[in-house]
């Protein structure tokens, strides 16, 4: 393997997500570029698809080598919402409306989904996926974005997302995906 | 104006909603085609970029002169919620999870929107409007289908959708979009 910078662009709306993929990507030498992109998301219940289409739609615009990563909070009591659509419900009824829907439902189990999708180009879309267990906690936490102040992971304690900050990678599910992203690249990149 | 035989695809992969739309065109005397299909709606902030989309593909499908329909249920105290994601957040937290987000707010104002595109492979995509003011119920009424057992249309006193039957046509957003394409269709089949 040579000892080489690597750079790969980074396709999103949301810088909060850049600055997490960028430290994760760092400690594997990878220098992330951030391309701030309104990408075509399509409506589908499945988060491949989502993250496939994606990916084309930022290779369209950045015309390099890119990576896109799409992300959902899966409640086992909701059916799996807010899923697919955790980014608009966000937006919308945010943290307290997940709450809510909670009341007075034993089940708080959940779990949280990232798929980074890499395009070149070439002939394929490459996918990595990472999952991560938890339950939705009983108050919002302070600090964090997104849904990171009501996740607790498994094997954290009563600890959200949010209150972990930097450990918070010890246990993400994006870190996840973006660790064999990194791995399939660097060991690509070199050959 | 002739009288004529003039028949138009309705593409979904909704039954209920076709009957709806049959019955109305009916009354218009146009016969309406069901065409059931899954079709791509893309994830977006407006109502007739996916309507537009929808009618490209259903069009793409079955050759013919074709409509779609969009609807969503646009909560104010949600911020818009469940909008244009009406249809999966339906197949989630349904209308219990609706009402549940509602609880102990006093702003219960919501409006339903529909949308439907033409689309005959030529120029344009035509779209025609038809929205309804009112508000949700308190609890979820008994029939119906879909949103309809918890909105309540301005100047049908506490009725819900559902409970008005028949007769949910005389306030429907559903209706009054197809009123508008009917017109249009009519007028444009004659020339």
């Amino acid at each position: 393997m040579q000892l080489q910078a690597t750079t790969i662009t980074f396709a999103s709306t949301n810088q909060n997500k850049f600055h997490e993929v960028e430290s994760i990507l760092a400690a594997k030498g990878i220098r992330a570029g951030f391309a701030r992109l309104e990408l075509v998301e399509i409506q589908s219940d499945s988060l491949e698809e989502i993250a496939k289409e994606k990916a084309r739609s930022a290779y369209a615009k950045v015309k390099k080598p890119v990576i896109v990563e799409d992300d959902g909070l899966y409640v086992d009591a909701l059916a799996g919402f807010p899923g697919q659509y955790s980014s608009y419900v966000f937006k919308t009824i945010g943290n307290a409306g997940i709450l809510k829907l909670l009341e007075g439902k034993k089940d708080r189990s959940a779990s949280f989904r990232s798929l980074v999708a890499f395009f070149d180009g070439g002939n394929d879309i490459h996918l990595f996926e990472g999952k991560v267990q938890g339950r939705i906690s009983e108050k919002i936490a302070q600090g964090g974005w997104g849904y990171d102040p009501i996740f607790v992971p498994e094997g954290a304690g009563a600890t959200t997302f949010a209150e972990l900050a930097s450990s918070k990678n010890d246990y993400s599910h994006r870190k996840m995906a973006l660790d064999k992203f990194a791995a399939w690249w660097l060991a690509k990149d070199t050959t």
